[in-house]
């Protein structure tokens, strides 16, 4: 096995590390102790690879939204309809794991954290433009298959991930999942009422 | 003067001071040593009234959601269409001055504190209910009035409260005021759609 393999799967442990120490104690109250202690190596190669938390935190980040783009270029559905409704998915499951509802804690504390810290705020924004811009190339498909009514396919897009983020904030900070089934299903309303065209 | 109304008035200071101090340090920077540092009297008078600074916050977002609670009494717009779009402008302002966006990132730190600290996620829970409360009857009000389509008002209000919530969201923790303006925009296209009858 050559060295930068042996590299990819360190970071790849460090990475699942992360995700379990995020997982149980939050962003506040993780540190690199914490996820030293979910990892299975020593410590001291996390700092081989990274200086402090925020550099860790940020390729972290990165590592999460290269997943994303993949599950997203994965999601590639039959007709616009059920490709949208894919997208939306990934954003806003109809069902969601309890898993992921509290890992979505952590990652809402490090996106309050983002304007104190650029390499956060750097994957935010290209999370948001690349969900955006998904979402818009679902709509325009639609609207050239002639099954979406001709509508302002960036304006909705904008529409639909700024709920599903409202959402997602407002019932994992309150601790209510219904918050965001509740949601999913407005999205849905509003699809039908806005994009969808029946013949 | 009474003891009780030189205690609302020492109160009233701590509240003041605990603004600027977060708005100065965002909220993970904020400890009550800093609080006092924007606060005349003396620090212990600070220990005096709260523990420690989870106490003296959730008193802090009780003390903000009362002036909302006055804010949101006191706009009683003359008729259905304009009421509404004053509790809209209350939650996400058409022009958002740099001090408020500034402050919001604290308030977004707090609020993704809230899974971790009961008092601040009652004062959220109490935010979010009230908020909900006042677009529900804003659209009651105007389908009564037979100014607004006969909709489910509680789905209205929940949508148009979590696109504002998610704008603020995306906007706030990039440091891209415009995300907030155009959301605006949008919820106002959204309800001249779906809400708005003419004649």
């Amino acid at each position: 096995m050559s060295e930068s393999s042996d590299d990819a799967e360190t970071t790849d442990e460090i990475m699942r590390a992360t995700y379990r120490a995020l997982f149980q104690h939050g962003y506040s109250a993780t540190t690199i102790s914490k996820i030293a202690d979910e990892f299975d190596k020593s410590k001291s190669l996390i700092y081989y690879h990274y200086e402090d938390k925020e550099e860790l935190l940020g390729a972290f980040l990165e590592y999460l939204l290269d997943q994303l783009e993949s599950d997203l270029a994965a999601s590639d559905g039959e007709d616009p309809k059920s490709h949208l409704l894919e997208v939306v998915d990934l954003l806003l499951p109809s069902e969601l794991e309890d898993e992921r509802f509290t890992f979505l804690r952590a990652l809402l504390e490090l996106r309050a954290q983002a304007p104190y810290h650029e390499s956060y705020r750097e994957q935010f924004e290209r999370s948001d433009e690349l969900v955006v811009s998904l979402l818009v190339d679902a709509i325009e498909w639609g609207i050239e298959e002639d099954v979406f009514r001709a509508v302002n396919s960036r304006e909705v897009a904008e529409f639909v991930y700024s709920t599903a983020y409202g959402a997602i904030e407002r019932g994992v900070t309150v601790d209510d999942p219904s918050v965001l089934h509740e949601n999913r299903g407005y999205i849905e309303s509003y699809l039908e009422a806005t994009l969808f065209k029946y013949s």
